[in-house]
């Protein structure tokens, strides 16, 4: 028996500072897709600017109101979690703000995920679990892998493994924009930080 | 243009008291994998009757000092989260412990995850990208389907998945152990809280 030399803190996952700077300029409503693609996309592309990830930007966006109700970037690196891809953050955010684990439970309005990139495997399996009723996503997962990002364990159906579970799937909304800018970072000399490969 | 009514606030998820006060009770090592998923298993089992989530838990351990390094139970309910499963909450905490996104980093040891139940389809993916080496199951995807939990979009051949990215897999550790703590979860009313099915 012995104490423990350090007890286990509180997880915390701040937004960097940037992100409410910039929101609190932007308009108040995203009425379609490619306006709430080209919002994700600008986080994306600001996220590099800033230096605080990852080229992957999100956003969870409630339908009727068409709002913004949690944002999200890659913060792997600033954050030192694997977990903090854009989606996640994202949700994370969402559910915060609904107060639920279920952004589709009764008496919540339907929200939508909007995604700068097709979701790796983790996000996929975060994704069917958030209780989000649409995707939308801009770069395909082969445009990742083109510039050295790894989709990670994903069944090749996955649009139709959402389906099945009610999630309907909308693929390559402003997907030239948001392809560029994974090709930016990875010009830049971003680093890319798949899992190790053994 | 306007101001958001609402900032976003931090992201934090913060163990249960009863985790601590368990743990500092407790040997400082965990010598056999078998060990290993004792503990996890007696977490999961702690968190039905504290009443503080899901029948699941898992834990980070470090393969050289053989000691806990993050532990992890199912949070969904308890955070308002659907990213709170065992495994990310285990992620999550040991990441943070050794101030790194990648438990694989150079100057580290190896690290491995034991799990109560084998991950479902997000878990997978967060394991792929978290710098563990080893993964220990307890029950399996079909004994949690059993009693009604759904194991999200995963490939079928995730294990393959895994070891082909240099993360070794070992399967049906203390199964039935791990497997009764499922069955007892849902005999006393716990919920099953699934993505809803559309």
């Amino acid at each position: 028996m012995s104490i423990h030399p350090t007890p286990f803190q509180p997880f915390r996952l701040e937004l960097p500072g940037w992100i409410t700077e910039y929101l609190v300029q932007q308009p108040e409503t995203y009425p379609t897709p490619e306006a709430r693609m080209e919002l994700v996309t600008r986080l994306a592309q600001l996220n590099i600017e800033y230096g605080t990830g990852g080229p992957f930007g999100a956003g969870v966006f409630r339908l009727d109101t068409q709002q913004l109700v949690g944002p999200g970037v890659n913060l792997v690196l600033s954050s030192k979690s694997s977990i903090a891809h854009a989606e996640i953050v994202a949700i994370m955010m969402a559910q915060q703000a609904v107060r639920s684990h279920d952004l589709g439970a009764i008496g919540l309005p339907s929200h939508e995920l909007v995604t700068s990139c097709e979701p790796c495997g983790m996000c996929l399996g975060a994704i069917s679990w958030s209780g989000i009723r649409q995707v939308v996503c801009g770069a395909r997962g082969s445009d990742a892998e083109a510039v050295g990002f790894d989709e990670g364990p994903k069944p090749v159906n996955w649009v139709t493994e959402l389906e099945q579970r009610g999630i309907t799937v909308t693929l390559d909304i402003g997907r030239t924009n948001a392809s560029s800018v994974l090709q930016q970072y990875v010009q830049n000399g971003g680093e890319v930080y798949n899992g190790r490969q053994g």
